[in-house]
């Protein structure tokens, strides 16, 4: 139910829709690209400025990168709220896949087109607009509320453990709402509060050992780290992997999976081993993902135009409790078990994997009015597929964290044509704004 | 034992040695690069010219490429040689891996270097300068010679059959000495008279069937079709390949394989499977070969950035009497009886394997004398792992071919920095002299 207060800022929200639009489009027309250093001191600029309005006090805190936007609004209410997003976009590039230019907002048939529209940009602002108009509206928020935006989230967020080692007061809250979050179009909001880790690497053959084809060593080292049923079967791989608990079977075995609204999304008419139901659910909690990115020659001996040596890029999805280290220990005493001695494993990076906390009161807090919003409960998951630093903050803090926000699976993040639901990013707000209720009231 | 005429004939060409040397310095400061229709017709001339000053009125002959050069030496004797060579060669980049430039021919060491010096222009000469130094001394060859000289040998020789079809007075002959030829360094002369065939296809993977990633489907397949010992293992492959005959057998084993030497050539320390002796050497008559020769990614998700579809690049170097189209036929039902249906093969180009004949009268007037020139005897071989369009020559025309010539395993053939031994060029032309007059004597 929603309350008396809650209706008035949704009014408030409804009447001034078309200037946080007008804020959104503002935000996405200012380049921000981390990659190629473009724009990042006039975002930041930016954005100290809309925390600074909301009675934030905004402040640029040096690390080195891109600087991190910090703020605080300090009600000396009981509980504290910070919501983290980040400023940067992915590249625009290539130009010429885009229908409308990346950095020229433009609104067609109710989704505004822009790169950072989705990611993070929309999130990032429907939170602050909730903040705004809840203070308009009824003068003080319930609780206390943290700002931080990140630059340098696309790079791989290399000073966001500097940030928080440094400034561990300006991180401790009660819960985390972390960038991010989805819907499927026409379906539930997605929210979830963990994701698998990643861990890249490269396989190289400089030199075969039986002086056969390089790449050929490549594919019979490959073919027994991958069945052609899909399992990793890597000595040793699955060791570490931490069973469900009771509490994580039972609530992922009661969470709806809408295994169609997947398929479609990702153009398929059946999963891998044709999984179904609760089958389908634990294997996005329980299993590693091995994936190729690329193979391609190092070196060629200019004579006879054959590879003289190759290599293949790879990255593992993890799952708890997979350990990069581990992993790649595993790796190697399986290639030398089974006769690939000669390759060489080159490590890459690693994010760890984490299934979030669905008891917490941040999360029941952002679950519990969902419907109220978007007329369907949400689609709640321990984990997403998807990767980022998330659970070294977690680890480093033990603050919950749920990602909720205004991407769908029709926003094209990091690709060209970039775009958020408008009607999304306002009930994303109007969401927030309940969340801020819940999370001040709720045992 | 050389002859008086012989040692007449080769004193002439050593007092003309520099005279000859500066003709290849000529030919090779003349781009001549089919690949990039550069300086094909001055080069095509300059062919002309040289072989009508032979007495052999020089003509070029249209096809609707680069045009074929042809003359002939009719001395009304009763055999005909034909010297097949090409006057194209392939491109000199990247020019930055060049000591020297590649059409500034520059003497080191007794090397000239420049591109085209041993593939194929320093052969090319070494035999119309015996051609020269013959007539110079004795006045008359003893025999008939045919000029034929292509320029797109390095683009796939595309107008050759034509070329066939349409003259076939042209290469009617007793015998054809082909472009190529090789010798170890400060080893034999390498003599043969056949090679292996090429068949070049693709693998692709559009869309997988269990949607695990395309890449991964690859890898399965190619596993399934060569083992970690090396050996093809695509159902039926080998159903085709024609056994020695006990003639071949004979010849094969009984000719000396310089492992040593094409250890060192190859900068390995042992051969696949750790063969040697008559295992290798027949390994080498009868056992294809397949090559990756590259793996990439068709189309990307954009969204997700993982690969939509992927292909594989390969080739499989053949030997009698592995057809084409057979090839293929049995890689389709191989990949269909291995689950791997939905991956479709699209077929490349192909030439023919051949095995040579060197109980020819032409193989045995080149073999005969070569410890003459060169202070040990040649390392004859019924064929070489290389490719060419022989063997559609051969099939079309029954005429014996042999490849004797100024290549070495130093050459450097289509790479940065080819050249050619100078004193090799010098005794090629002394070799030719004894088998124009073994070629017109022998039984």
């Amino acid at each position: 139910m929603v309350n008396e207060d809650a209706k008035k800022v949704w009014a408030y929200i409804d009447e001034h829709e078309e200037e946080y639009i007008d804020l959104l489009k503002k935000y996405c027309a200012q380049p921000s690209v981390s990659a190629q250093n473009w724009g990042m001191r006039e975002m930041a600029e930016m954005i100290r400025q809309t925390i600074t309005e909301l009675g934030g006090n905004g402040t640029l805190i040096e690390t080195g990168g891109n600087p991190f936007v910090y703020g605080m609004i300090d009600n000396g209410a009981e509980r504290t709220l910070t919501l983290y997003n980040h400023y940067d976009v992915v590249p625009p590039e290539p130009y010429e896949q885009w229908n409308t230019p990346p950095f020229e907002p433009t609104i067609i048939d109710g989704r505004l087109y822009a790169r950072g529209s989705s990611d993070n940009k929309g999130s990032l602002l429907s939170r602050y607009i909730a903040v705004d108009a809840y203070q308009k509206v009824l003068g003080k928020l319930p609780i206390n509320i943290k700002f931080v935006a990140e630059g340098e989230e696309e790079i791989g967020s290399p000073h966001l453990m500097d940030f928080i080692r440094d400034n561990p007061e300006k991180i401790q809250s009660d819960g985390i709402i972390w960038e991010g979050g989805s819907k499927v179009v026409n379906g539930p909001l997605v929210v979830h509060m963990g994701v698998k880790g990643v861990t890249t690497f490269e396989i190289v053959c400089k030199e075969p050992k039986n002086h056969s084809n390089p790449v050929w060593r490549l594919i019979w080292a490959l073919n027994s780290m991958k069945n052609a049923d899909d399992y990793i079967t890597v000595d040793h791989f699955d060791d570490s992997i931490a069973p469900l608990t009771e509490y994580e079977r039972n609530f992922v075995l009661n969470n709806d999976y809408d295994e169609e609204a997947m398929k479609k999304m990702n153009g398929i008419d059946h999963f891998v081993r044709d999984l179904t139901g609760n089958a389908l659910k634990e294997k996005l909690y329980t299993e590693p993902s091995m994936n190729i990115q690329g193979l391609y020659f190092r070196e060629i001996d200019p004579v006879t135009g054959m590879p003289k040596s190759a290599a293949v890029k790879m990255d593992i999805r993890t799952v708890p409790n997979q350990e990069p280290e581990e992993l790649m220990r595993q790796l190697r005493n399986h290639l030398d078990a089974h006769g690939f001695e000669d390759l060489e494993i080159i490590e890459g990076h690693s994010t760890l994997p984490y299934r979030g906390k669905p008891d917490s009161l941040l999360a029941k807090a952002v679950i519990k009015d969902v419907a109220e919003v978007y007329g369907m409960p949400a689609d709640v998951h321990l984990m997403i597929p998807g990767s980022c630093g998330m659970a070294r903050v977690v680890k480093a803090t033990g603050i919950p964290i749920v990602h909720y926000g205004c991407m769908d699976d029709a926003s094209r993040a990091h690709a060209p044509n970039e775009s958020v639901d408008l009607d999304h990013y306002i009930k994303g707000a109007k969401l927030s704004v309940l969340v801020f209720q819940n999370f001040a009231t709720m045992d």
